[in-house]
C-alpha cells in the first residue's frame, strides 16, 4: 500500500508552539506512526510544486491523509479537482480534523462541513457507537484526549455512512468524530481530533485509529466502471 | 407552498416531435399537474434573464423542480451554486430524469452522476422497495411505462438516505430510480423517468410520485444553524 | 389520527415519589399533551385485560406510545407479538425510554437494545444532529433538562435509519437519544429522556418532540404489500 | 478462521434432482469452495444432535454460512436463539436464499422477512450496485445466471446498511439481492441466489461472492460491550 500523507505545513513555520509540538512537521509525526512492513509512506505539502500531489504522486498513491487548516484556499481548484477525481476513482481519503472545510472534503460531501468550534483546553472523550467496524479495532469503550480543540454540532455533513465515533466535550457539547462515506469508487473516512497546538497525533489511541482508517479505505485495484451508452442485453419487444 | 419548475426547454424548440409531446413545454405539463390549492407554481427557464432564478424568485421558493438535458453546461457557475445553497438552507429540489447530471445535482453529490443509458423503447417498470415512504402513498407494488429511454447501473451516486424505487428495464438492467438525500437543511429527491420523447409527465402514477415527492421535501420554514466560535456551556477546568 | 398511549403503570402505584410527579400516571401525562383536535387519544395500562391491548383497541390505533421499565417481563408474549405484528402492518410506534428493554422493541430490532445508565441526577443536552427532520421542528439546537437518569453508548440498536438527536451527559458519556427505523410498513421513534423520578414529560420541548414523532409515525391507511407465488409479468422464454 | 456451513440437507435426501445435483449436499458443495489456507470449514446439518450446532462447535465458529428452505420450523428455538446470540456477540453470519425465512434470520431482522417467489427457469442477472464493497471484489459489472428461482420486491427487510446487488429477472421484477447488516457485534450478509433445483453454487461468480462474504463478516476478535450500571467519568454538580 503506498500512503501519502499531505499536510498543509504552514502553522509549524509560524508557530513555535506548534514547531516544538511538530519538529517535523504534523505530516512527518502522522507518517512516522503509519510506517511499516507492508505500507511505503510519502509526504506532501502545500507550498511544494503543484502542492507535492502531481499526476504520478496522485496515481501512485493508494490512501492520502489531508490535514490543513488555515490556508485551505491556498490549494489550487485544478489540484483539488484531481485529488477529488482520484477518490472517485478508487483512492482513499483520511480527512483529519480541520480538513473538514478542506476543498477536497467539501467538494466530496456537497455540503458546508460547517461546525462549531472553541479553543479552550476542553476535554474530549471519543465514544466507539460502531463497535462492530475494523476502524475501532483494538481499542476499548473510548478515547480519552485530555486537552482538544471543542468542534460542536450542528456538523454539517450528508449522513454518514457508517458512523463510528461520536465525541463528548466538557463544556457541554457532542459531536460525531468518526465517520465514513463512500463516494464513486473511494472511501473517506473523517477523523475530528488533531489541532495543531495540541501533541494529539502522539496519542497511542488516536494514532491506532488512523492506522485502521488508513487500511479501512484501501479499496485494491477495483477496475473502473463502464458508463455511457449501452446495448441491450436482452431483445427488445417491437411496441 | 411555492414551488418553481425549471426546464431548459431547448428540446421543444428544436425537436418536433418533443414540441408536439409538450406543447406548453416540459415546464408546463408539470407546473400543470402540482397546481392546487395550497400551492403557488411558478415556471423558470435557461434563456430567461438568471435562467429565471433571480434571488427574489429563489427566495420566495419553497421547492424547486428541476429537468435538464442537454444544456447543462449552459447554466452559470452563479446560479448553480445560489441553487445549491438555497438547497443547503432548506429549500427542496426535486430532480428529474436527466437533470442527473445537471450542475446543481452533482454539486450536491460530490459524485459524478454519471450511468449507463440507452434510446431504445424499453418497457420500464418502476417497484416500490420503501412501500412505508410518504412519496410512495398512493402507489400500487409498481408503476409501467410502456417506452421509455433506459438508465442503467452503475449509478454513481452517493447511497441514498431512503432508496424508494427500483426499476426494471426490458432490455435487461436495473437502476435505483427512485432516491432521496438530506443535504444541509434541504430535502433532496431523485426520480428517474421523464425523457423528451415520451409521453412519461401526462402519466398519472408519475404525475403522483412527482406531487408526493414536492411534499415530502418541502421543508417548512427550518431556522438557521448556529456555526462558528462557541462560548463553553458548561464550565471547563483548569488543567 | 387515533394515538394509544401504553403504560406499565407500576412506579406511580409503588413510590410516592413517582406518584406525586404524575397523579395520573405516566399515561395519563402523555395522553394530556398528545390531545389535540384531530387526534383521539386513549391510554392502556399493563394490568388492564390483555394489557388493555384488544384486537379491537389495537386494530384501531394509528399511532402507539409505549412506556415501560420494570415490568418488560409480566408483557405477554402474545400481546408483544401482536403489537409487533401491527407496527409491522403499519402502525407507528413512539417508544421511550426505559421501553428501550421492551419485549416489543427488542423484537423490533432484533438486537439486546442495552445500554449503560445511572441515576445520578446528570444533567443531560439533547443535540440536535439532523435539523433536516420533521421531529426537530420548532426546537432550538438542543434541548436542556436540569436532571435525568444517564444512559449512554455503546447502545446496543441497529445502526437507525436516521439519527436525529444525540445527549451529552453531565458524568461524561453520550448517547443516540432519537433515532428512527421503518419496519414492515410501520415507522418507529425512539426518544431516550422520561426517567420516571423525573418530572420531564412536563418539559415543553421534550412535549414538542413526542407531539412531532407521534406525527412522522403516523403512515396514513398505506394498503398491504403482496407476498408469495407470483405469476410473471414477462414472457420467460424456453432455454 | 473457523467457518461452519449449516444446511438443512432435506431436499437432497428427498429430491433426486436435488442429490444429482449435489450430491454431497449443499453444505458440501458451498464446504468444497470455502476451504483454503487460512480456513478451517466444517459442516452441521438439521437431523444431527442440536443441529450440529452445540456450544462447542458455535463457540468455535467465527463465520457461519445458513442454508434453509423447507424445514425451518424444525430448527428448535433454543438453537435458533443460541446463534443470534452468537452473532450479536461477534460471530459473521452468511444467509443463502431461501434462508431468509430462517428463525436466526427473522429473529435478527425483526420484519417477516416475506417476498414474491416464482420456480420458472427466470433468467436471473445480478448487478453491482456498490462496487466499491469488498464483497464485489473480483466481479465485473454483473453476474448472469441462466435459470434460477425468481424472487420479487417488496422484500421486506429493514433498509439494508449497505446495498450491494440489485438482481433483474426475465419475468419483470427486481429483487435486492445482496444486503448487509450489522447486528450488535456481528456482521451479517444476505445473499439471493441458490434455488436446491439449479447448479447454483457452482458458478464461479457465485462462489467469489461467498467467499468475498465469510470474509466480510469475518470480525476477528473484537472484546465484549460494557453495559449496565455505570459510574460517572466526571463530577456530577449538586443540583
Amino acid at each position: 500500500m503506498n500512503i501519502t500523507v499531505w499536510n498543509e505545513f504552514r502553522h509549524e513555520k509560524e508557530n513555535q508552539v506548534v514547531a516544538d509540538i511538530y519538529p517535523e512537521g504534523i505530516h512527518g509525526a502522522i507518517a512516522g506512526f503509519l510506517e511499516g512492513e507492508d505500507h511505503v509512506v510519502r509526504t506532501a505539502t502545500l507550498d511544494e510544486e503543484e502542492h507535492g500531489l502531481t499526476d504520478e504522486v496522485l496515481n501512485d498513491t493508494d490512501v492520502l491523509v489531508w490535514w490543513g487548516h488555515k490556508a485551505h484556499e491556498e490549494v489550487s481548484e485544478e489540484v483539488a479537482e484531481k485529488v477529488k477525481q482520484r477518490v472517485l476513482d478508487g483512492m482513499g481519503l483520511v480527512v483529519l480534523h480541520s480538513a473538514h472545510f478542506s476543498k477536497v472534503f467539501k467538494k466530496l460531501m456537497g455540503t458546508t462541513c460547517d461546525l462549531k468550534w472553541r479553543e479552550a483546553d476542553d476535554k474530549e472523550r471519543i465514544w466507539v457507537v460502531d463497535p462492530t467496524h475494523p476502524i475501532t479495532e483494538g481499542l476499548g469503550e473510548y478515547i480519552d484526549i485530555e486537552k482538544e480543540e471543542m468542534y460542536g454540532e450542528h456538523f454539517d455533513i450528508p449522513a454518514p455512512d457508517e458512523l463510528v465515533f461520536v465525541s463528548w466535550f466538557e463544556g457541554g457539547e457532542v459531536f460525531r468524530s468518526g465517520a465514513t462515506f463512500k463516494r464513486g469508487r473511494g472511501k473517506i473516512f473523517y477523523f475530528r481530533p488533531g489541532h495543531e497546538t495540541y501533541p494529539t497525533y502522539y496519542h497511542e489511541e488516536v494514532q491506532k485509529v488512523i492506522q485502521n482508517g488508513v487500511k479501512w479505505v484501501n479499496n485494491g485495484g477495483t477496475p473502473k466502471n463502464v458508463y455511457g451508452n449501452a446495448q441491450p442485453l436482452e431483445k427488445i419487444s417491437e411496441k
